[in-house]
């Protein structure tokens, strides 16, 4: 079942979606790791904090797009649902700098894989019956959603340059 | 040429861009006025030139996309050729925002329009020789493009609210 305007449209979500990953990692590569120790904004989240969180929404996407279990299921805890400055100790900036990589890496891996049928097939937070009424929450949707967030909080960080 | 697959993924992303707007119109109506006068973190834009920045940025949309001339052509120069605190005079808060409401709106009626062939259509900055070769340079990726855009726009506003 070929489907070039299909698979036209789905390769152009893929590429907004490595290209604002490439954005955040270069952001990563020039910035001080001190400068990712403080917040971005007076009162508001810190680079650190921010980092975990990108992270740790980007494993999740291994699971909910069917792909494996997550790589780091404990920052799941840390950095989505424990908020910024709860007083527990964060891996080192070092350390979370290379799991983005590891865990973008590996869902880029995994993504390379789908066909278009396998892109609009449910993802694993919504019911088969639910997926029938409601055929937008499929595994592309799941990239669409991930992108922006991404973007937005990239738009933060680059306060963190001088 | 009906084409399901094409059709929904396009529907996704129209919702997506909505969405986005969605987040930053609502922004809009929580924000006192006066805090959008507020600069969103020290030394970084203020409120008001990123809201006109919007404006100015989805007004050019209706150029790219083959749909109209801008309606606001003056806050192209104002609010992406110029940095902000250049000294030079912004419209005031609630015409901005008055602005932005027409402004999406109009993309909006022109885009809830279009067939999935004029979505996968070039858009107006791309030559039809680099078109051919080029395919994903077309009306949907204006739209791709700009929501990653709104939504960065949007993690830094929402640093104003209190």
């Amino acid at each position: 079942m070929s489907n070039p305007q299909a698979d036209l449209i789905i390769k152009m979500y893929f590429s907004a979606w490595e290209a604002q990953n490439k954005q955040f990692a270069d952001l990563l590569d020039k910035l001080p790791e001190e400068a990712l120790m403080l917040e971005t904004a007076p009162g508001r989240n810190t680079g650190i904090y921010l980092l975990g969180h990108i992270v740790a929404v980007t494993d999740n996407m291994l699971k909910l797009m069917g792909f494996r279990d997550k790589m780091y299921p404990e920052l799941f805890e840390l950095f989505i649902k424990t908020p910024d400055k709860s007083g527990k100790e964060f891996p080192s900036a070092a350390d979370l700098k290379a799991r983005y990589h590891k865990v973008t890496n590996e869902v880029n891996n995994h993504c390379k894989t789908l066909s278009t049928e396998d892109w609009l097939s449910r993802h694993t937070a919504v019911s088969e019956e639910d997926f029938a009424k409601e055929p937008h929450r499929n595994k592309l949707n799941i990239l669409v959603s991930r992108t922006t967030h991404l973007a937005s909080h990239t738009g933060q960080m680059i306060y963190l340059f001088k």
